[in-house]
Order: structure tokens, then C-alpha cells, then sequence
């Protein structure tokens, strides 16, 4: 859903400008402070209140610091994207991005900085665990429903960071160097579609730089594509400080710079449109769209001053919900899983996780929550059994704990169950991890544990991918649980206890190992550039199509209970393909299913990737039930960007559609034909000799010539009727073969013959 | 060593090009015919014969087709580079070149064409058989043996292709796309090797295009790096067909198009001298360099004229014995070879490669060898045994042919030992591999042999590497031959009984599945681009780097001896290091040992692989004899090329050595600290906070700011006190810091800063 544009009349807007002399509206163009904008009363313009974002709103209080380090006014804090991405649901987080909107209208905030869907490149990327995933189409998706949500209420979102912005080594210098396929198809796509399909009020450009130029100041980006192709009709605003040359990013269609510059930049503005270095006209329309970003969000004002507030209770269930969701169940042997609630005996909760859970990443968007809720008191409530509690480590720190561990294997040892929690140690933004292995003190933990007590259920909390080899054969069940935000400890009793049915799925490939990555070898890169070698291979791209084994597949994710496909029907339109598959809850409990839908093109004249994500459904089946999902794919996705031609061309021939439950666990397949766009290009001296014979009105044209030619003892005819003679010769272009000696063509017949072509 | 150059003097070659019109000029800058230079008599200037190599002399009859695919006149056929490349030994090539340029001169060759010294990028490369390694270190010593030994002879060696030129899909326009660092440190270091320590009379350009532009008329390539860097002072001249656009090509550097042109690439040049858009002087330069190649290969004509021959049996023993020590011993279970041959009963020799060789590659390569001599007779005079032989297949025919199956099958059931000769089909200039399989026939055949027999010794001929993962543990003994020339027969048949002790080295990696490869994902391109994305970590470098296995490592071999390493030493100068290894036969043959050095830079400031070979030493050693082997580091192949400042550097540190048999079988390790260029950029405004802080003279002086900043209760000190702050804000360009509400620094600051640490 589109949030309507309430946009001050042309003329009015005219007027506004027209009061306003140089220095006041370049002085509209940077912050007032840290957060807001400008405010110039006299001319009716009022200030706006931007913050972080994305899954809550982080909001400092009066006259605290700027650089927001320290606790922000409370906010529910709602599992960030990494968790939020593991339920493929859209319409939770369109209820989730509602909620934002109101806790932002609730506390004056005109834009909630988010929600952040950059590419999950590297399981290294320091601020991963503020994405969504490795896939674009996922990403897409869900960050609609997220901008649709967010400014239902009035608020404007910011889509962030635009873009190629994977990764935080160097990250206000370094240029990610991308070739056009994967920057359209893989890290560009997501925008694409959030743009399209949501129109936030707002982007935020990236510190990057892309291919050398800074996405702050690339007119390619900003202007060309994100508004010209893209239709977007928004704002363009700087992330933090990564402004570099204000006139140049103002030309290149960045409009306002955040936090203020302290004037100095706006004086550079002037004077480069009095020293005639910048048109007028391109300051006038940044602020025409600041004064249109301050309408769109004039209700934000009214609100807050109306003392709007939101219902604190509510959006806690609802971060419960979300984090219920969210949990992936990894594996679970021999039902280990759900624990019984009614059980007597002894639990052993271990792992201080459990106790003081890691519920979200570090740096800007950190949130204060409104409360906070462990995963221990929520187990101790709902159990009949006796539970005991051991910390096991002490997070923060590496070196396992020996007295730590001795009194965790002895609670293990006494206890019928064990539940562990284990996890990834701070992540933040601002830095890239070095691993993906646990933390050297919770892997002598979990070795000690289960020499104590096989039967143990582990519950990792993690923003990035943690590698599960050389441990995960030893545990019965594994819960991969993210970060969860606020309400994640009941969330994970819920799971634990069958109160709630996981659903969750990987919107990322667990690897093997580091080693295995398809960025291992150029990431962070070197010299402030990162090549992008891997090119469209991202994720499980690249393992699938190199047919590599991985711990856990993208897609992936168990149920309590069993899902039953039949029945692919596949139908095609002008506007892509719609999927029908029948799903069937084959077991004894309720639950979700996400039905996944994978294309590939067999005999494609393009390099892609073995199958690609381009639609999904979520379905909830009681026991028994049956239903028939419908999932669209988009002409759209299903298009590949022409490294050549420069634009998105739909192919045309038999496309493959996989249907299954991870990109690993395909159940059904069917295969339906697609008009495709003309791709042919026209004859030319440059089309090799094949190119000729193989084109139906080229061909025949050419073959009588060489024929002709034959008959005459020529030497090329003869070649074409050898194999190897064809290979060899067969990919010079006519032009090259005119030159040889003795060649039945010349440069004037290759012009003749391409004339004739063409008519 | 270098031939030496005998020119003209100046003023001779200013009289000759005074005389010539510019027509006669433009002439003598292409082909008269498709193999031979035009003379204008009247000057002076003679024709000049170039003719393919490389590893024999193609020499067309007179009056025979010019396309080269019909027979040529006999000549020697040495062994095909990829099967040089395994013997690791710059003597022996030596040997092999100065054989090769003695039947160029007897045959009035002015140039031979080879060697080719393309990097394997892929295993698919359909000329992988013209090239030497994986490895450009390698290569280049390798390449510079053969130049230093066909010039001895007063015959030009013609360096190819130049550049880049790593596949033969779309070989006459793809662009390869590749990074500074790979280019340099991969694809060009071991034409730089080559060319500043041979000195060869000519280059041979490329087909295809590099990042863009054609190597036939790329001023960069052909004038910057190939004669301003390295020196060269030879001519450039155009693969066959590969010239584009001719007057570009000239003035980029391209000095001889062939073959001849009919003419209108001459009117071009005329032309574009007449109408001022082309320098006369460029031509001048390039027919200069005409005349030059043909005062140096003056003593051609004046040897072929006088009846000049060669020693047609000595040529063949010197490719037998080359054949021998090319053959790589890939696996020998419990002595299963060598064979005794002096033991009685059956050996049942398979396959009708043993019969009919499989011995050189297709396309313009292609020699008619002096003789042909096939393994089954050589092993039927050498053995006692008695020797029965079936076919097994028929060369070409991929489907398994169930008779001759069972036929051999029965022969391997009767015989005490089974040698089974399988491998590759045709491989050719033209095309590309799909596949790394052994043809389905060689499959089926070989597991019946094994299923009739175990007791069966695989010896392989093939181009490019062939798969050997799901069979070679059932094969007790595995010799890779390769194509070995017209002597590969009884070279084989040598190692087989032990006549010759295997000493042959991978100079390519055997991966276990095509899927591993580096450029698996982009391999050929699309579109007439084809991106090296896998940068440097082009084959060992990327198997080593991921910590991938592989089923054969780079710089593998077995021997019937075995040999120990102990006591490295290492010793730096300006030139590099000397590395100095105690080498012993512990064994009861005498052998050969290739000795390898590797080397890699713990906490390098630069992407590196794990270890990448920088030397190597060949040593030959009687039973329990020892020697120490002696190896030079080169400085120039330690540098790295600094992908932003553009120049070759010496990273100053410690530098690890790997004195090994093959990349994973590293035997002694030994470190060294070397003194390295000064790579420190200057502060500047675009330096992140943490370099200014790190910067010893820039450090102190920030702090102090800071720290006063600080006690007025500045933010920025205070964050940076905190480690996650420090992460947050240590990236930060001053100059973006210096925007920020509340900042300590200002641009003026800044600039004054900047300005006080330069002094």
C-alpha cells in the first residue's frame, strides 16, 4: 500500500521558494543539528525530526548527546532485520512497520531511519544483523511491507543504505567495484523494487563509493537511475557524514545533508551558484522536495504535540510474535523438540544468554527498550519441571571459564534436558567481523556440556551467520534465534515448548566453513577497493551452483509439524508467471509453511546462477488441512539485466520453476515457455562467421557466396565443412575474414551483404 | 642468455627508409602472403618467413593450402608446452629451443612462432596444451629457456599471445576483464619475465580484447608496458587475423600485420599519412623495426640457401628423453612401477592410444613429425613378457564400444599386469573443454579392465587436465602423460620399466570436480566480456587460499627414489633472497628432484594467496647422494603491484619461505625480514582518523587537539576511548569529521594540520 502523497500545490511551493532568498534555501540543505532540519518560521517552513531506526525508535532525549552512543527515550524494540527476515512474511511486517510508525509519530519523529536492505554479501559484514538477506527478491518484498507499514502512519521511511553498501571495513572510503549484472541484478534489484512498489518518502545514500564514485555524489545513481528509472519522487538524504563534496552531491541529486555542517557547506552552495558553477534551479528543487518531505509528514507534528502516545503492551506481544517467527529450527532428531511443558524432572537452562539475552547489535541502532525479557524466567513459568540456571561464560569474554564450566556440566549432568544458549559475541556497526565460529568460551562450554548431558537443546543469539561444523552432529536440536529484540526470551520459551510452532527460514546459507564463502578471497578488500568477483554468485547462488555441500541451505527451516506439495500448475501473462501448488499439513500440529519458488532458464544465453529466488508464500495449515498457494513472479524479477545493451531484457524459451522448501529441498517442478524480448542484434562486420551462417536471413545470403566461392577451390568453404575447420574459423567476424588471403569477401561485400540485411 | 642483436647502424637504416615511398613503407608493414614478409628488392629489404611452432616447425610446402591445416613439411614434434611445463627444467628447454631454432633455419624459418606462455586460467582452456602452468613464475623461466635457446640459432622467437588470451570462446572479441593486480602479478609477469630476460625478436599480439580494448591496438599495452617498462626492442606483430582497426593498431605500437591484407589495410596507413591523421614517424618507427628483425634473422636465408640441415635422429632422442621427464607420476601404490623387465608371464597393454598416439593438439600447432613411434612397441621390445594388446576403443567415438570392452577385458583377465592407456579426446586451437571427464568410452573401458584386473598402471594423454576423482583409488599406479611429441611411445615405455626415473612435476593443479575450479562461474564470459573474477587466486593460489582439496596439488610428482630437505638457509641482497636447502637421495635410483620455493607475507598490508611460488631448482641426485640446491628469489617476482599508486613495491617485513615438493607438500620453512619500498600516503583530509592517530608524526599532534577538545567535554575524545566508539568513529576521513555538530576540527584546522606534517 502506497501512503498517499499529500504534496502543497505547485503553486503554493513556487511561492514558498520564491519568499526564500539564497542563503535560506541552501540553509535547507543540512541539518539544524545532529537530528533535525531546518526550521524557517517566517516562511511557514517547520522543522523534522529524523532518527534511527530500523526496529525501533531510537530517539535521544533532549539535550543529550548527539552521536547517540548513550540510552535513548524507551521504544519497543522489535527483532532487527536479521530475525525479521527469517519469517518471509510480509504482512508481519507491514503490522511490525506500522508500529514503528506509530512509536515515531508518538515521539515527533517525521522520518524512522530505516528499514536497511543491503545485500548479505560476506557472513562477515559487521552490520548484517541490520539487513534482511542474501537474497534480493526476499529483501524486496519484505522491505516494502516494512516501508507500506512505516508510513501508513504519516512517517516518512528512509530506504538505506543506497547502496552497494555491504560491508563497514573502510566503509566511508572504500569503492565497491561491481559489474553491471550484479550490481542491477543482485544489489540493486531490492531497492528497485521497495522503490517501485512502496515510494519511501525517503533514501539514504551509503558512505561507499561505487565503481570510484561516491554514492553521495553519483548522478548515475541518484538521479538516472533511482529517479529516472526508477520513478522515485522522494528525498534523497546523506547517511551521517558521508557527505564529500556537497555541490557535486547536490548536482548528482542528493538533497539534504544530515547532521548540519556547521554552515560551512551551505556557503559553499552559494557561492558555487553566485560563482555560476550551479544552477539555481538544482538548489531550488532539493528544497522543493525537503518542503515536500516536511508535508507529507506535517500530521507527525500534530500528533506528537496532540500527545500522541501508542500502546506499549500491544507492541510488546507483537515483538513476541515477530520473534516466534522468527526462530529457525536448524534440526531437531527424533523429535526432540518441543520439550513438554507438563514434564516433571529437571531442566538445566545454561549459557548467560539465557539470563541477560542478546536481543539486538550495536551502534545506531541501538534501542532502548521499553522492557526487557529473558528466556530463562519465561522457561521457569512455563515448565512444571525444576530449573536450574548456570551462566557457563561471562559474554564479553573469550577465554572459556573453567569454574564456569565445571558448575554448567554439573547442572547439565543432574538435569534430564538441557537448553544452551550460546551465541555470537557484540556486533556492531562500524566494524566487520574476522569468523563465523563461536567465541572459544562458549565452544568449551558446549563441548563440556554434552559430554555431560547429550540431551541438549541449543539456542544460538547471533546477528551473523555462525558456523555450525565440527558441533552440530553432537546436538539433538539446534535453534538458530538471531537476535530477537525485546521479547525474545518468551518468544524462545514459546518454541522451546511447543506453544508456538517455529516457521522461521533462513534468508541466509549457513556455510561449512569461511573458506567456502564466495567473498572469502576479496573481502573487505585492499587500498579502499573491494572487487565484487563473484559477481551474481552471492549466497546460495554460489554454493548451489557450485554444487558445494553447506550446513544449513538458504531457505531452510524445520515445523513441528510435516508439509505434504502436489499439483504445480503454472500459468503465464504479460506480467510474468503464477505459480498454484497444493500444501497439505501432513502432521499432528498447526502451522506455517513458506513455499519457495526458484527459476532457471536451461540453455540461457546468459550466465546466471543454477536457481534463483523469484516468489514465496507463507501459508498457515492446521492438521490435515490442505489450501493451494498462489505465488506471482514478476516479470520484473524474471528479467536480467543486458551487460551490453544496458537494459532489463526477459528471455524468451523454457523456463524451469522449482518449487520446494529450501533452495536444497525442491518438491515439485514444472517448466512453462515465456515470450521474450528481441534480443537479436543486427548483422554487422563484427558478428563472426557462425553468427552469419546461424541468422535466418543472413545465412543463406552468405552460405551462396561461400558456395559460389567453393566451387572455386576457395579455401574458407572447404574449412566450414571440417569440424575443427568450423571451430577454428568459425568465430572470426566477417570483417577479420576478409582481410586473409584468397577470401571470398571483402570489405565492400560484408557492406553490401549487411545492407542487404538490414532492408 | 641473449642472442645477440646485430642492427643496422642508424644511419644505413635512415638511408634505407629515405629511399622507400610511402607506399613502399606502408607495404612492408603486412604480410606478402599468409606466411612470409614482403621484399622490396630494390632497397634491399628481404621477405621473411614466420612459420607456427611452438614446439615444432610447421613449415607449409611450397604451393600448399595457406591455412595451415593440410600437412607441412616434417619437422621434429618436441612435446606440446603443457608437457615441457612438467619437467620444470629451463636447461632441457634451453636444449629444446635451440633444436627447434636449428630446423627453423634449415628450413629458411626467420621466425618461429612460440612459445605461448598463456596463464591456465581454467582447465577448460581449449589451448591449455600450447601453454606451460598455472604459474606465472613458472611460465616465465620456463619461457625465457626456449627464447634464449631458438634465438641462439639466429631465429626469432615470437612471444604469445599477447595478452590475456586465456580461452578460445569468442577468442577474436572477448574482453577480458581484469583487475591491475591480476593483470600484472598473473598475466603479464611472465611475458615481463620473459621479456626482460630474453629479449625476444618479436611479440605476438592477441585476438582478443583486454578491459576493453583490442591488444592489437592498445598503446598501453604494446608501447607503455611492453616497451616503456620492460624494454622491449623487438617487433609486435598481429596474431593471424587479430588486427581491427590497422591505423589505431600502428600507432599503438603494432608494427607487422599478418597475414597480408590484399592491400587495403597498406591504403589505410597511406591514407591516413596523407590526411595528417597518423604520424609518418610512427611508420617510420614501425618499418624500422621491420627492418631490424630482418637484420637479425639474417643469417637465416644464408644457411637454408647453403643447404643448411638438421640431425633429424638426434632431434628425435632429445624429444624422447624431454618426453620422458615430462611424464608426471601422479600415484604409485606399494611399487606397483616400475615393471621388471625382465619378468616372464603376460602384460596386457590397453587401449589404442598405446597404439596410436595421442601425442600433439589440434589447430595451427600441428606438426608432421620426422617419425612416430608408439608406446606398445617400445614396450614389447623392452619387456620379456609377453605382450598382448586391445584396442578398447576407438579414438573419437565417445560412445563405450562393448566388444573391443570385453575384448580388453578378457586380454586384462589373462595378463599378469594391465597398462591401460586412456585420456582425453581431440583437444584444438578453436574451441574450448565442456568437460574434464574422460570420454565415456575411456570410462566404461576402464572400469571393466579393473573389474578383469587391479593389477593395472593408467597412463593418461591428454591437453588439458583430466578428472580423476571416482576412479584413480582402484588404480595402483597413475602416470600422467600428457602429449609428449613424437617419442612419447618409448619415453613412456622408458618410465614404465624404469629406464627412466620419473621426475615430472604438475605444473597445474588436478582439482577434484570442474565445480572447484577458479573460474568455474565465469568461464567463457557472456557477451563478449568474460570478467576474471577470481582476481589472483588463479589455480593453486586458489585452492591453497580456500583450503580446498584437491586430488593432484600444483608441483606434484612422484619418483621410484625419494629425497629428503634439510637445513634451509636464507640469505637477502638487494636482487631478492637466496634460499639454500640440503637435498638427499634416500632412495636406490638415481632421480631428479624439482625443489620449490614458496613464498607468503604474514600481516601483509595486500591481498596475497597463501603461498606463491617464487623459485625453483632442478637437481639430479645418485642413491644417497646429497647436493644443496641453490634458489633465487628474484626481487622483481616479490614485488607486488600497488593497485592505487600503480607501481611495482616491495612490501618491507618478514617474508615466510615454503621450501617444498609440491604446494602441499612443504617440507622446510624458513623466514626472512626484508627492507621494503615506503609506501605511506601522506595525511590528508580523506585519511581516517585512526591513520592519523597511527601516523608518528601526525599522532601526537591530533591527540593534543583532542585531548584539550576533551576536557571542555568534547564527544569525539570520549568515543574514542570506548572501543565500540572507536570503531564507529576511527574510520572517519578527518574531513568528515571535521562536519560534524561539535567537532574539534574545522577544515582550516585540518588544512593547517596537513600542512605542519609535511614539514
Amino acid at each position: 500500500m502506497n501512503a498517499p502523497f499529500e504534496s502543497r500545490s505547485n503553486a503554493s511551493r513556487s511561492a514558498v521558494l520564491a519568499s526564500l532568498s539564497l542563503e535560506e534555501k541552501a540553509s535547507l540543505t543540512s541539518g539544524a543539528d545532529f537530528w533535525n532540519t531546518k526550521a524557517i518560521p517566517g516562511a511557514g517552513v517547520r522543522s523534522m525530526l529524523l532518527t534511527d531506526g530500523p526496529h525501533g525508535v531510537r530517539r535521544q532525549a533532549e539535550g543529550d548527546d548527539h552521536v547517540g552512543l548513550h540510552a535513548s527515550v524507551p521504544a519497543t524494540c522489535f527483532p532487527p532485520a536479521v530475525a525479521l527476515g527469517s519469517t518471509w512474511d510480509p504482512e508481519l511486517l507491514a503490522r511490525i512497520g506500522k508500529a514503528l510508525g506509530t512509536e515515531a509519530k508518538a515521539g515527533g519523529v517525521s522520518v524512522l531511519l530505516g528499514p536497511g536492505i543491503n545485500i548479505k554479501r560476506s557472513p562477515l559484514g559487521g552490520r548484517n544483523f541490520e539487513y534482511v538477506s542474501e537474497d534480493p527478491v526476499l529483501t524486496g518484498e519484505l522491505g516494502t511491507a516494512l516501508v507500506n507499514g512505516i508510513q501508513s502512519q504519516g512517517v516518512g521511511a528512509s530506504l538505506k543504505h543506497f547502496a552497494v553498501n555491504n560491508q563497514e571495513s573502510d566503509r566511508l572510503r572504500v569503492s565497491a567495484d561491481v559489474d553491471p549484472r550484479p550490481l542491477r541484478e543482485i544489489y540493486l534489484r531490492g531497492f528497485q523494487k521497495v522503490v517501485t512498489a512502496a515510494q519511501p518518502w525517503t533514501v539514504m545514500c551509503s558512505y561507499n563509493r561505487i565503481n570510484g564514485v561516491y554514492a553521495s555524489e553519483d548522478p548515475w545513481l541518484l538521479s538516472e537511475v533511482l529517479r529516472g528509472e526508477w520513478g522515485f519522487t522522494g528525498l534523497v538524504v546523506s547517511d551521517w557524514g558521508a557527505v564529500n563534496d556537497r555541490v557535486k552531491g547536490l548536482s548528482a541529486g542528493m538533497d539534504l545533508e544530515m547532521p548540519a555542517s556547521g554552515g560551512i557547506t551551505d556557503a559553499q552552495i552559494v557561492d558555487a551558484v553566485k560563482n555560476g558553477t550551479l544552477d539555481e534551479a538544482v538548489l531550488d528543487t532539493a528544497v522543493a522536495r525537503v518542503l515536500d518531505l516536511a508535508d507529507r509528514t506535517a500530521t507527525v507534528r500534530a500528533a506528537s504535540d496532540g500527545g500522541a502516545s501508542f500502546d506499549v503492551d500491544a507492541h510488546h506481544a507483537l515483538a513476541r510474535e515477530a520473534a516466534g517467527r522468527s526462530i529457525v529450527l536448524l534440526k531437531n532428531e527424533d523429535g526432540f523438540l518441543p520439550l513438554d511443558p507438563s514434564s516433571t524432572g529437571t531442566i538445566a537452562v545454561i549459557g548467560e544468554y539465557a539470563r541477560t539475552p542478546r536481543y539486538q547489535g550495536g551502534g545506531s541502532s541501538l534501542v532502548n527498550p521499553t522492557r526487557l525479557e529473558n528466556a530463562l524466567d519465561a522457561i521457569s513459568s512455563l515448565s512444571a519441571a525444576e530449573v536450574v540456571f548456570a551462566p557457563g561464560y561471562v559474554p564479553g569474554e573469550d577465554t572459556p571459564d573453567t569454574a564456569l564450566i565445571s558448575a554448567a556440566a554439573d547442572a547439565a549432568r543432574g538435569a534430564g534436558t538441557v537448553v544452551l544458549f550460546l551465541g555470537s559475541e557484540l556486533e556492531s556497526e562500524g566494524y566487520d567481523r574476522t569468523g563465523i565460529g563461536l567465541p572459544a568460551a562458549h565452544r568449551a562450554l558446549l563441548d563440556a556440556v554434552l559430554d555431560a548431558n547429550p540431551a541438549t537443546a541449543v539456542v544460538l543469539s547471533n546477528g551473523g551467520v555462525v558456523g555450525t561444523d565440527g558441533w552440530d552432529h553432537r546436538v539433538p536440536a539446534l535453534l538458530e534465534g538471531w537476535l530477537l529484540g525485546q521479547a525474545g526470551g518468551p518468544a524462545t520459551a514459546d518454541v522451546l515448548f511447543g506453544l508456538a510452532n517455529p516457521s522461521g527460514r533462513l534468508a541466509e546459507t549457513i556455510p561449512h566453513r569461511l573458506q567456502d564463502t564466495p567473498a572469502y578471497l576479496d573481502f573487505p578488500g585492499e587500498h579502499s577497493h573491494v572487487r565484487y568477483g563473484e559477481g551474481l554468485f552471492v549466497g546460495y547462488r554460489h554454493y548451489d551452483s557450485r554444487d558445494l555441500d553447506v550446513a544449513y541451505p538458504f531457505g531452510h527451516g524445520l515445523s513441528y509439524t510435516t508439509f505434504a506439495y502436489a499439483n504445480p500448475a503454472l500459468a503465464a501473462d504479460d506480467g510474468g508467471i503464477t505459480v498454484r501448488v497444493d500444501v497439505t499439513n501432513t502432521g499432528t500440529r498447526a502451522g506455517h509453511e513458506v513455499v519457495q519458488a526458484y527459476t532457471s532458464v536451461p540453455g540461457s544465453a546468459f550466465v546466471r546462477p543454477r536457481r534463483e529466488l523469484k516468489g514465496f508464500a507463507v501459508v498457515h495449515l492446521e492438521p490435515g488441512q490442505s489450501t493451494t498457494a498462489g505465488i506471482r513472479l514478476e516479470r520484473a524479477d524474471l528479467t536480467v539485466w543486458h551487460p551490453v545493451q544496458g537494459r532489463w531484457v526477459l528471455e524468451g524459451g523454457e523456463y524451469t520453476v522449482e518449487v520446494g522448501a529450501s533452495s536444497r529441498d525442491i518438491r515439485q517442478t514444472a517448466t512453462i515457455r515465456l515470450d521474450g524480448d528481441d534480443l537479436t542484434a543486427p548483422l554487422t562486420r563484427d558478428s563472426t562467421l557462425i553468427e552469419w551462417l546461424d541468422h535466418p536471413a543472413g545465412g543463406p545470403v552468405l552460405s551462396r557466396i561461400l558456395q559460389d566461392s567453393a566451387t572455386a577451390g576457395n579455401q574458407l568453404a572447404a574449412m566450414l565443412n571440417e569440424p575443427e575447420g568450423r571451430a577454428l574459423i568459425g568465430s572470426f567476424p566477417l570483417g577479420r575474414l576478409a582481410a586473409f588471403p584468397g577470401s571470398p569477401l571483402t570489405p565492400a561485400t560484408i557492406d553490401e551483404l549487411t545492407a542487404r540485411i538490414d532492408e
